[in-house]
């Protein structure tokens, strides 16, 4: 098991060198970048679509899509309003690393005012990969259940930021979303949390808000 | 990405050795072993619980829980009727290797009749560990939208069993069952398909009677 481990602190050292460099180069060029986490289906690709066709005709946004195999997020968020989008294809890789990411923006267009990277679908893997971004945000849906910041604690203590989706779901499944907010800031206290139903648009406004607020910064 | 790549197909090879021995020790007892596999929260737990109510009474089972933290699951599952469970925390790794259940296998009771492995919940990195088990199952839950099986291939293509679960929820989120079947059926023809909801039962019966049948073959 050792040698398991070894190899993979030195993937890590090798991303976290790769990382630095990104996050210096976005910072010089006053771009805020966040990186988008969460199980399959939680819904990230829906909150971008519905983010995109909000903020697009005024903020000049571009995206990276993770997945591993398909270019249909890519397509979606395009027709949203994204001002450019790479995909990036990991086949079969469970996460983004920082060289992926630095490869794909690579030719992006200047003045992008805002990045957003979909990592792959994953509430394990992506955590522990830095790709140079200033916030980690991650997505949990309601109907996973609220069990599952105490059984990902990795992933909920790598994140600044929460997104409780699919509220509009809370009264079908039974679940009250305050519970999950206790359940989230019971492993990672510091936690910002937004509560949205992509969906019905619920919760969305604060949401935008917070990305204006990072592009009127540039971080 | 070579070095990586070559570096992954070492832990593969090895886990490999394992899990042949383990097929061997399995098949040596007449033991039926499946392997469950999903994202997180898509309701692994929540199936494995029901069936233990259902089956317990009459068959043997034993359970082994893969979790990245807590044994919120096993206790579950021994409430339920388990015979025998163990619980296997990974420590913040994305998937069991034969290895682990080689270790939490020593130990286990004679005479068990069928033994349930949860894996971790991750539709990524398990379906390349083969963990010596008879059947590889997978969940998907409806509750994660359409596009997974073409995103995920690699799980869909891994596993000879999928079970789409929360289908009670197929008129709130205006999904149809048959549509999800017929994406997965695109990417892997052959999968056996069962529809059930935990929570309400539906469905229940077929997979409780394709799990008494393999007790039966003792494969």
């Amino acid at each position: 098991m050792s040698r398991t481990i070894k190899i993979e602190k030195s993937i890590l050292e090798k991303n976290d060198v790769v990382a630095v460099r990104l996050r210096k180069m976005f910072s010089g060029r006053k771009l805020a970048v966040i990186n988008i986490m969460s199980s399959p289906g939680a819904g990230k690709t829906t909150l971008l679509v519905e983010t995109l066709k909000r903020l697009a005709p005024r903020i000049y946004i571009g995206v990276i899509e993770g997945d591993i195999a398909t270019d249909h997020d890519a397509k979606k968020v395009e027709q949203a309003g994204a001002a450019w989008v790479v995909q990036i294809n990991t086949g079969g890789r469970c996460h983004l690393e920082a060289s992926m990411v630095e490869k794909a923006f690579n030719g992006a267009p200047d003045g992008l005012d805002l990045l957003i990277i979909e990592n792959v679908g994953n509430l394990v893997c992506p955590s522990g990969f830095d790709l140079g971004e200033g916030h980690r945000v991650m997505l949990g849906a309601l109907t996973e259940g609220l069990d599952k910041p105490k059984k990902y604690p990795g992933m909920f203590r790598a994140c600044g930021y929460l997104v409780i989706n699919k509220t509009d779901l809370a009264s079908v499944l039974n679940i009250d979303v305050s519970d999950y907010e206790k359940e989230a800031l019971a492993v990672n206290p510091d936690l910002k949390i937004f509560k949205t139903s992509a969906t019905s648009g619920d919760g969305m406004d604060e949401w935008l808000g917070w990305l204006e607020s990072l592009v009127i910064k540039g971080e």
